[in-house]
């Protein structure tokens, strides 16, 4: 259990300044390709045209070329007649102008007489209709600067200009080498203690994206020796090699030993978080890095370190980073030690751009999914406080911002199912939702960061659903209620129920291990709720501290054999092959400002609930009545 | 020479609604891909998790995983041994928790002492840094919605969700036919009358950016039954056709006769300038469609409707349009009958966004390349008044154009490679430059347009350069000049100088045909101050009234014996292998607004003048004079 402590940790900025510097010129070595293969290439030199376009006189209209000196007296009631081969020439759109003519006149003006002869009643200038020689493109003419990327029309361009060849920079090989002995190809037949090796296939991605060509290596195992043969090959066949994983401080980690030995480590930590464990390094000159394991933290490695090295290698320092203003809808705890990447849901709410932070999991992938820009707290800085304006980097188009519906609450299968339905349907709309349960889901439209809040609160004095709730703590709203499912609670537990529980009851008598719901969900209301009419205490069920955020969580646990049992929502138990012990019903709604129920996507969202094809697959997943769906309360 | 009538002239919005309900349902068939390679793929159903991921217990932390009730006595001054084996298990982050465990202790927190024992000075809380099962991603989980196009973030989650194969619409096949006798392959020996065959590559390499997969037929001469053969073969093999040309109303035009011998034409003729003579039809119920030969028309039918139809079959509808409001800097005018297509560049000048119009001939494929931004000018308006405020379709990012030096006025190879250098310096900064004469770019200036004009104005009464024009158009402006080059004018006559010029009174008295500049260009100024003094007249000059805009149109001219001779510059001469008669020097100067001297931009700008690169340029282009490059002189 040799501890290696980080070198360093050195700002983000700082680190990316000394490593270009260190790697020095990195520009690829330039290859001549054919201009009609060149989309999205960059150019290493100036293309000038060759020719000019047009490279000779031609007409610009169909009709017929002539000398306008031939012309000069035509009128209406002096009409000229003119015959071919002698006064014309017939041409079309793009022939070349004889020398012996000067002006074209269309065929529109003109009045056949007979298979050779026109009548003309219009005086012709000279160089009329006629575009002449390099109108477009003149010879010698720069169409498009070094370090340039090639679009579709720059290819028309260079070819226009008689351009059939162009020099760009060789798209860099980019070596990545996953590591770890627990690391295995995705498969079906996995066992525990199996980590999926899923980054390098995001890094190729990416890698594509940047323009490089990802170069990806079998799984080396954590062994000295075969990571150092492995790192030798790759920087051999390579212009920078990716090393994933073995960049922590764990047991078996072994990047900074190999890159220390073959060549040189230049920074190994970075004051960001996720990503610090980062290690920066060269071998024979060509840039080698050492990339966390967490998905999160390597995604902020490649998008702020191996993506400016990989655009060196193309000429390109510049690129366009998408910056919205948003409003901080919670204060955001952050590390003085580090510059910390927040991901964030952005919502168009009202006149607001909303920005809600999610999960801050090195390891959430589906973070990085949901997210639609990210907030990057400076190192000095403890925090920012709710209701902040504050800068966030788009992920997403702010057009896809726009369109989406924020439905923040409680976690119900049936919202993914309508978010897929609603983009189905309408190509446009998208719904994207953030599991909080449902009191949370009260406090994201109390402070205007949702447009639609799922919600099953239960009145433990009257035992009505969600109305009083909503009096309570939206007064001064102006809400409705859209009219959700009444879904069925009860016990999940094994298949065949192997411990025989019946009622919540059995949980405490048999000592069962219990997994609950969070605190302000609405499932966990009917617990309490439930258990209060039983006279149980909280205190007797062993488990009742341990909190899950979603139905879907609950059941993973039990499915797992992790806990005994939990309560949820029946779909969420069939997902999971559960057995399920209903204890009653209770009403599923979504809270939403009146405001917003004119709006085309939220009259969209309910257009889907309300249609068949959302009700079908409510059938399939079990459990609802939607006999009232999608009708509006106002309250 | 019979004629068609376009059949419509049918709006379109209306056109685009009319063509997309008539093909129906156009979504590919699904086809099934591994996730590794789905990037930038379009999912055709959404797509669930299989399994949890972590899909169970781990460990968040390097350390050791032990039970939490064995650790709840521990303290500073009441430390407690734990034993490998009986009472904990090494772990690194990521691995499996056994059953008995239920907490995970930081190796941070641990004092070895010996090699199977540690001492803990802190108690462990249950589930303490263990990732539970289904953190991330719960089994049965929508990780992303239908339709949704795959990023490189997206193809971790799905892995991490046990999804190794997904289902995704195929890529349409798209066939492009390129028609039309007089078109040529790009090649080095063209000869008069060739016309280079480049739409077909434009339109392949939109297709690529589009998610299609196009697939370029030989070019096909214009004989009906050769292009129905073309057609035929193509429906089968594809998704979707495009004819190229042949669908004006020329002499050659077959594709109309063509599809409605085999299918349908639903539209012809759309009121789109440029664009009109597009045909919309369908042959077996595949869309077919017969797009206009001129360059910039091709572009917009491929932009505003092929695109349309090709994302149709990839079940996308809508898609970002960036646009931004600028304020235009002339009046455009515009036809009642079509809705237009402008292309404009744009400026960040102070604190507005200047859209400038640019050449909207329908050949002009540099304007394709040039432009920043469309401008679209509805039907039934008869154009926009300078100082209007616009919204503009970008084709750059905002960011590019924020960047850009605009340069507006007289044209001079040099502005040419003072662009490549200034983009090859900074890999940031832009130079575009528009050649609209001296006059103009003082008139740009005027009115706010540019950053700077390249000028070489010359007083007809004292014979100084440029700071008189300044004084008297610019006077209420605060204007500095930034010193270029003196450079030599003079005529430009074929190689050998077969004429035998050797004076201005030569191009009278020998009749030769002569080329002009236009008015306003300081080429003209220098003409016009010359011929006075050698009271020549004007109207002596065959060809005086013949203008072209540039140098190099002038050279090049002159090179294809269109003309005789014209006045220039000695770098353009050379560059078209011509010979050249110098009558004098002139000063070719720089104006720019005082408050842009201390932009980032302007002061690259004048490093990049002042360098030694530079000069070495020039020299090679020769002919110029640079003694005083760069030095600002205030007036």
């Amino acid at each position: 259990m040799a501890q290696k402590v980080f070198l360093t940790n050195i700002e983000l900025d700082e680190a990316v300044k000394l490593y270009i510097s260190k790697l020095g010129n990195l520009e690829s070595q330039k290859e001549i390709i054919n201009t009609i293969d060149s989309r999205s290439r960059v150019v290493s030199s100036p293309v000038y045209s060759k020719i000019s376009s047009p490279f000779y006189n031609s007409s610009a209209m169909d009709g017929i070329a002539t000398l306008s000196s031939k012309t000069f007296k035509a009128s209406d009631r002096n009409q000229i007649e003119l015959i071919e081969g002698k006064d014309y020439l017939v041409v079309d759109t793009g022939d070349p102008i004889p020398k012996e003519y000067d002006s074209v006149i269309m065929v529109e003006d003109l009045i056949k007489i007979s298979k050779d002869k026109v009548l003309i009643y219009k005086s012709a200038a000279p160089w009329q209709n006629i575009r002449p020689l390099g109108e477009d493109i003149v010879e010698g003419q720069l169409i498009i600067p070094s370090k340039h990327t090639i679009r579709p029309v720059d290819i028309g361009a260079m070819l226009a200009g008689g351009v059939n060849e162009i020099e760009v920079y060789k798209r860099p090989v980019i070596g990545i080498i996953p590591t770890g002995t627990e690391i295995v190809e995705p498969k079906t037949d996995l066992k525990v203690g199996d980590i999926i090796e899923f980054n390098s296939r995001v890094f190729s991605s990416m890698i594509e994206e940047w323009g490089g060509i990802p170069r990806r290596y079998n799984i080396v195992k954590d062994d000295y020796e075969l990571i150092k043969k492995a790192a030798l090959k790759a920087i051999e066949e390579c212009d920078m090699v990716l090393i994933n994983a073995g960049s922590s401080a764990g047991r078996e980690d072994y990047t900074y030993e190999i890159i220390k030995e073959l060549g040189s480590v230049d920074i190994h930590g970075i004051a960001i978080k996720p990503g610090k464990p980062a290690i920066l390094g060269s071998i024979k000159e060509k840039p080698i890095v050492g990339i966390p394991g967490f998905p999160v933290s390597a995604y902020f490695i490649m998008e702020n370190i191996c993506k400016k090295v990989i655009k060196g290698f193309l000429g390109i320092q510049s690129e366009e980073i998408k910056i919205i203003q948003a409003t901080l809808s919670r204060r955001v705890m952050s590390s003085l030690k580090y510059l910390e990447f927040v991901r964030v849901k952005l919502g168009y709410v009202g006149d607001k751009i909303i920005a809600t932070p999610l999960n801050r999991g090195a390891g959430a992938t589906m973070s990085l999914v949901n997210a639609d820009g990210v907030l990057e707290i400076p190192q000095n800085i403890e925090g920012i406080e709710a209701g902040s304006k504050v800068n966030i980097k788009l992920l997403k188009t702010e057009e896809h911002i726009r369109n989406t519906i924020v439905c923040i609450g409680s976690h119900d299968p049936i919202i993914d199912t309508a978010a897929d339905l609603l983009h189905l349907k309408t190509s446009k709309y998208f719904l994207s939702s953030a599991h909080v349960g449902s009191m949370g889901g009260i406090m994201a439209l109390k402070s205007g960061e949702a447009h639609i809040a799922p919600i099953h609160l239960l009145d433990m004095e009257g035992g009505e659903y969600n109305i009083s709730y909503i009096k309570k703590y939206l007064g001064d709203k102006n809400i409705a209620i859209i009219k959700g499912v009444n879904r069925i609670q009860g016990i999940m537990v094994l298949k065949d129920n192997p411990l025989n529980l019946k009622s919540l009851q059995d949980i405490v008598s048999k000592k069962v291990r219990f997994i609950n719901r969070q605190r302000g969900s609405g499932t966990r209301l009917f617990l309490d709720y439930n258990i209060k009419k039983l006279n149980i205490n909280s205190k007797d069920i062993s488990g009742y501290d341990r909190e899950e955020y979603t139905h879907l969580s609950i059941a993973a646990a039990v499915a797992a054999k992790d806990a005994d049992c939990g309560l949820g929502i029946y779909s969420a138990a069939k997902l999971m092959g559960l057995d399920f012990i209903p204890l009653g019903n209770e009403e599923y709604d979504f809270a939403v400002p009146k405001e917003f129920l004119n709006s085309d996507s939220i009259k969209e969202f309910i257009e889907v609930i309300k249609s068949e094809g959302f009700k079908n697959e409510l059938d399939k997943l079990g459990g609802y009545d939607y006999s009232n769906i999608g009708k509006i309360v106002n309250i």
